[in-house]
């Protein structure tokens, strides 16, 4: 399992990537899975007000208990949801809502929210927007219609995000060395391949 | 007013030392005061998890109208607080919390924030954290028993985050430049120091 590690402008850029295809969407209001969806949001925020586009933050907070079972409604527990002393209940009621989470890895705590907004909150239409979409069997679906936003990545992969690390300089040191081993073995894939296709 | 451009790893950093002195706090709980304290928030949630101590956030939403009277209430909206439903009241009474922003400019937001958390949610006690504070007259007080933690800046300083950027690259130029010109000043004027110095 290869470590990944991003760097804040790596998840600035791939957010400003997604962000041309939100826009799209045209969300009234933004839901950020707590705590993993803060960053991404707020990020995100400042690039919709770039485009004319005023998209106020809500947030959830989930916790994932990860009892190996197929029932989504027994593992996740509500922290903090949408109050209805706020008046964000009606906030939310009839709206264009974009969950924002940071990874999608089994899809469990994001098919629980979509579901749980859908039961208890009445939005008009949804999407989903992630950082990184890990490619793998998901124990969880989301309803097609649905749109989805993210940068896929392996299934296997293990994301180091700047957000948890300890040692800023080091992590950004160990993202670019990847970036760096990347380049060179795509560079020797690609030269023994064109090697092998000379010889055939 | 000269602008001051901080990179997402300033911010890290800067929330890193203020990290070390957060965790003699011994905070239970953050509520980050959205968008802003959203990303501060889980950098020090991050932290605080690799010094041992785990500390959840929950998130509020408040609408700051700036009618330029003295009135705290008047001039500030929920736009999501701590709902009844979810449990979180309950998360929250009775324990250390951290309220958490990006930035205290004429302390309206936070001094809100504190009287209502003390008012409606009754915590045992509270500390605030912003990751920059503008040294100038503020418009409303915290309680002085109310520890603050924060990065001192110039009350005149026109801050740029990285969140509200467009271009990252550019953004990350300019704040570079800002340093070497401010490491330039600071020679030029310790070297006329020594100047004028030897020539009494």
């Amino acid at each position: 399992m290869a470590k990944r590690h991003y760097t804040y402008n790596d998840i600035h850029k791939t957010v400003q990537r997604l962000a041309d295809k939100v826009v799209e969407f045209k969300p009234d209001v933004m839901v950020a899975i707590g705590g993993g969806g803060f960053i991404p949001a707020r990020m995100l925020r400042g690039m919709l007000t770039a485009r004319g586009m005023k998209v106020p933050i809500f947030a959830v907070s989930l916790e994932l208990y990860d009892d190996e079972t197929n029932t989504t409604r027994s593992s996740v527990t509500r922290l903090q949801w949408l109050g209805e002393n706020s008046d964000s209940v009606s906030d939310v009621r009839g709206k264009r809502v974009l969950v924002v989470d940071e990874v999608d890895d089994t899809r469990t705590t994001l098919a629980y929210c979509v579901n749980e907004l859908q039961k208890t909150n009445q939005p008009a239409t949804m999407a989903v927007m992630v950082v990184h979409n890990k490619l793998k069997d998901k124990r969880h679906a989301l309803s097609d219609d649905i749109p989805y936003f993210a940068e896929n990545v392996e299934g296997d992969a293990w994301i180091c995000y700047p957000w948890e690390c300890d040692d800023i300089d080091e992590h950004d040191r160990l993202a670019l060395q990847e970036k760096v081993i990347e380049k060179a073995i795509l560079r020797l894939e690609s030269s023994l391949q064109f090697n092998l296709g000379s010889r055939r």
